[in-house]
């Protein structure tokens, strides 16, 4: 399986539309910066079972899987146990996580603080400078906080420990729409299937132009080939730019 | 199952961040607005064992799925394909839509034009006032483009046929930590398990509270019931303000 990702949302507030779901968009920005492909994004409600579900869906689809939302000592917040579940793992007490609670709660941590130290048995706690919670991983499942301030700050170190990769991209700009140049791209995608040929139209005249053509692949060599054959095969005259 | 909407957003142009994706947030924000659930959201590639496999989990856990991408005449139009795949169905060419192509493109007509006919055997055309291309739908699937412009309309038409409900929410600021009040929502909800019961805490001093909690339900005699075994259980002088 090529290096892989997918990004799991756990939260009614963002089904409701209480809060503007940010750590989806900004994984999705992180990840296409290290070239590291998200398969999937899913949100979920605060739920057990929807949660194992998707992580069932996600781990089939991609290596790594990073949640965000649903670590916390209240009642809705599910996530370790649905992990564990998913992961067919007991819910245990890391004595590592226990100390850091009482740590930083002092005197006054209550019993419902030390459900932070809860994770599936085997669990992993990787260090954030500056952070006292550090990153709950197992079995190549992220747990992160939905706060974004930690979602972004847990990511950081979780992306310095995944691969990355190159991705190389040109977009050709066309004044033809997508029925007139669809028997291009057909024969270019089909000629050359492990290169990512997307067509995007647009119907706002303001864009000044009516199909965006995205060519996508690891090397360059393999993008300007596929360009080349598009230049070859799309109606004379139907490429506005190229960028 | 309680009325309930699961959104499925279709496009290797989201998950590569080539585009910010506008079209969940939209759905999100207009379901709450008109009180119908939303049951997850998932956004997948271009690829039809995806599609098809979201369109299974999507479908298990809501009663109407909204799909937005992959309509259109070119290779990475898969949609199509792959809700017919869900629901066995074959793919057909609907005479009417054969008609409305015909009618829109007019001598220059394609025959890749000809593949905005193709439908899952059975499915349905809404038409939309003032667009000449209407909302397919089939089996409580609804195949909406992902040209925003064009999904915004296309989801107008479906919403007004879909029913509403009323929501009712009460929201709790806090000055204490969740730690310190995840007693007092366990019992809550415990309680009343009916009310959703949601706490959300924030690190940002600006913000000028710790936790909000939020109380929800489509009757406010339940939620008013509710804000008062809270008011009751939380810890002396905890809420800085009910709105």
């Amino acid at each position: 399986m090529t290096p892989s990702v997918a990004g799991l949302i756990i939260g009614n507030e963002v089904l409701t539309a209480k809060v503007v779901e940010a750590n989806g968009a900004h994984l999705t920005k992180r990840l296409r910066e290290r070239g590291l492909p998200l398969r999937m994004l899913m949100t979920v409600p605060d739920e057990v079972d929807a949660i194992v579900e998707a992580i069932d869906v996600c781990r089939r689809r991609a290596q790594w899987l990073i949640t965000s939302g649903g670590v916390g000592p209240t009642h809705d917040d599910v996530t370790v146990r649905a992990v564990a579940l998913a992961l067919g793992r007991k819910v245990v007490r890391l004595p590592r996580m226990e100390a850091l609670v009482k740590e930083h709660y002092g005197e006054s941590a209550t019993a419902e603080a030390m459900r932070l130290a809860e994770a599936p048995q085997g669990a992993e706690l990787w260090d954030i400078p500056g952070h006292w919670y550090p990153v709950l991983t197992c079995e190549r499942v992220f747990m992160l906080p939905g706060v974004p301030m930690l979602f972004k700050a847990q990511l950081e170190i979780v992306l310095q420990r995944l691969p990355t990769a190159k991705v190389e991209l040109t977009n050709l700009y066309l004044n033809a729409g997508e029925s007139e140049i669809a028997s291009a791209l057909d024969m270019v995608a089909l000629a050359m299937p492990d290169v990512a040929i997307g067509s995007y139209p647009t119907f706002d005249p303001a864009d000044g132009y009516r199909v965006k053509i995205t060519v996508e692949h690891a090397e360059r060599a393999k993008v300007s080939s596929a360009v080349e054959r598009l230049e070859a095969t799309l109606p004379a005259g139907s490429i506005l730019r190229r960028e």
